[in-house]
């Protein structure tokens, strides 16, 4: 329930969340189901954009196909640090513009660096689109880089990859990514490590940027009140001009078959947190709508498999959840629960008996629709917004195809319940899986 | 940043982040543009529809005129308690209803209880918004106030206090509204105190219930993709058919005249905190435009009076910020600030300085431009989502004015910089406030 202190957080702001533009009708009605127009200018750059009339916000977002399977061994990190540094200034730009420029605009300006992808994110009053697509042009190949927001930096980043080693299920799941791909880049932190971040070069992350943060690897995406062709004018004239990189990114290799790992560590605390997963279809492949269903039905409700059998109706674990994260060259499935050290055994029989019973018995009708209606409503959830529709197409249009992303719903309507089964006797080998342990120290 | 691990919660969500719907044009194309429609219901509910096809998601709130100023001294903390339990189950929907039918549709569900109004509301795919006016009618009306489960929530309600109580500016602020508001129901705590919330039986619940959950009291608020009659069809079939109560709230009495206080309380930590606050107009004010902006201009963004001040130039404080908190019967203006002890003077007589320059000398045309440039991107945010814009509608609907909150962001454009100085003058004595202090407790 939302806090009711008298002067919440939610009723301050709310005193502007007033309401007047609807009311006046816009001489020329537009409809927001019209499709994104996809564009490749002459020096590769993508651009996706959509006209979308919910509101006055428009969200733009640049990603960049360089992410932490991009760096070699001795660079874990820098396609992180990069994104970091990004914001401290360019040329033209002095440390703190994101506050002068986006926020007294009345913007906000975020980004993510994931194993596949780095993506830069603002969401502004829609008069401000083009200064936006200018910004982004500059952050994109401009960046300063300065030598002493670079030292500054460091304290930011160890201190979030100590965030990231105090949340067990976060450390559990990294722990899980580097058994199952041993050796292979999507095995590795794409946090770096802390020695390479407190001996990281300019010079090093300068390379970097030089090398990936090309017209090639870009995707400039803009959803919002905006005019296509103008967003596209903007774009030439920003983005557009920039001379070709010339380089193509590598392919990212596919993922060396599973070593079954079982590990136990020892961890401060008084619950145990325990871990399963195995390989999954990467991203492009016919089956990633069969195994999110999968996943759903495994562990993503109250009424799923594991949460029933192992807490409803006999508490063996406080809380377990299933997931799929499809990946551009590989997928993982992840079995996760927290419980008391003593259940560690009895919990790990429980998960593979329902994955047993799944392999050989199937979903029910019921199972496999409330799934659907649950990945329905996640879709029209992630619709809402100009950022979240941003997102899906960026992605796609990343790592994916975004025709792909636009047929994806109805990929997952038709999924049938053999297939289902199908995919856990594939997918599910319940004596094939990575299986690790955080177990409470003795004190 | 994001945090960028593999398998963030953003990815691992963002994976249904799909578009199709996009791709399809709808038959008749429909314009967002459409205002709210408004109706009265025979027995006095009130009803706001608005079609609004950004995405499939509809918003659906039910508004109540009970808060936290409807109860009477010995029933402080059953407005919030009874938020709590109208999710508990009714007459014929079990305990666990919000899991099983809000959940398995996909949906969302919350609330919020304030002194002036308590809200709930719900999210789903607009298929089912039928059946969550169904659901709002029965919970409105036929809550069962399981007698267990009203003592297991106890144990939740205590525990919200003990949270509001940990953060010293939530309880500075709620300190503030106690001297600002003596003897007032504005000066009273909404979540009640540990005394009377272990104390509370049912029948005096249920008594408050029967009392203020009546159709006169109800707004029901759907934005979303859907048809207005329809809509209010629904809305006739199941809240239109209460009986009506035949009590009309009693209006809250304006607030006695401010009598100064100057208070420190020692409390645990290394940083003192610091509040200033004085009485405003209240929401049906013509003045609450001019005096929203000016608090933007004293404190609500980096280039704001006090943070520059007191933060930028020469840091006296760790963080300040200034706002304004307008409810039906008055407004509060607040001061906050995060410093070291040694400071306290200093800021006290800083903020006093800022304010005396805007009274004597206004505000620039630049501060009033940026003042309104960041309240219009605030009400572009508030209506991307369907609900955002029933929280404007259902509030205005409950307290205010619909109409009013229409025209509200017009009213802050035509604002002037003359207009911002008078409301200095009127409403900002730097000779009578309520100063409150928390200082380290010395060790």
């Amino acid at each position: 329930m939302v806090r009711p202190a008298p002067v919440a957080p939610l009723l301050a702001l709310a005193f502007l969340l007033t309401a007047c533009g609807v009311t006046r009708p816009t001489p020329a009605p537009t409809t927001t189901a019209l499709g994104p127009v996809e564009r490749i200018l002459a020096n590769g750059v993508r651009v996706v954009v959509q006209e979308f009339r919910a509101s006055e916000v428009v969200a733009l977002q640049l990603w960049v196909r360089a992410g932490g399977r991009d760096e070699a061994a001795s660079e874990l990190g820098l396609a992180h640090y990069l994104e970091h540094m990004l914001f401290k200034g360019t040329t033209t730009r002095p440390r703190g513009f994101v506050e002068r420029d986006v926020e007294a605009a009345g913007g906000r300006i975020n980004a993510g660096t994931s194993l596949d992808f780095t993506y830069y994110h603002v969401v502004l009053p829609a008069a401000r689109a083009r200064d936006a697509i200018e910004m982004l042009a500059d952050v994109a190949v401009n960046s300063s880089l300065d030598p002493r927001e670079l030292e500054l930096e460091k304290k930011v980043v160890l201190e979030e990859m100590r965030l990231g080693e105090d949340s067990p299920r976060r450390r559990l799941v990294r722990q899980l990514y580097e058994r199952l791909f041993d050796g292979h880049p999507y095995g590795r932190p794409v946090l770096g490590t802390p020695e390479l971040v407190r001996g990281l070069a300019r010079e090093t992350l300068r390379s970097f940027y030089r090398r990936h943060y090309v017209p090639e690897a870009f995707t400039l995406v803009v959803v919002g009140p905006v005019t296509p062709g103008e967003v596209l004018a903007a774009a030439e004239g920003t983005l557009g001009r920039l001379p070709r990189g010339g380089v193509s990114r590598l392919p990212a290799p596919p993922p060396p078959p599973l070593v079954p790992v079982r590990l136990d560590t020892e961890r401060p605390g008084s619950q145990a947190h325990l871990a399963l997963g195995w390989l999954a279809p990467r991203l492009d492949s016919a089956e990633t709508p069969v195994v999110d269903l999968l996943a759903a039905i495994l562990g993503q409700s109250r009424s799923a498999r594991l949460v029933q059998a192992l807490r409803e109706r006999e508490p063996v674990v406080s809380s377990i959840s299933a997931g799929y994260s499809a990946l551009e060259a590989a997928g993982v499935v992840t079995v996760t629960a927290q419980l008391e050290p003593a259940n560690l055994g009895r919990a790990e029989a429980g998960i593979l008996a329902e994955i047993g019973r799944l392999r050989s018995a199937g979903v029910t009708p019921e199972e496999l629709r409330r799934a659907v209606t649950a990945a329905e409503a996640r879709h029209a959830f992630s619709l809402e917004t100009a950022e979240g529709r941003a997102f899906g197409y960026g992605r796609a249009e990343t790592i994916w195809r975004l025709e792909e992303e636009l047929a994806y719903i109805d990929r997952v309507r038709s999924v049938t319940a053999e297939q289902v089964r199908q995919a856990a006797r594939r997918y599910l080998d319940p004596e094939r899986y990575v299986r690790l342990a955080f177990v409470p120290r003795p004190r």
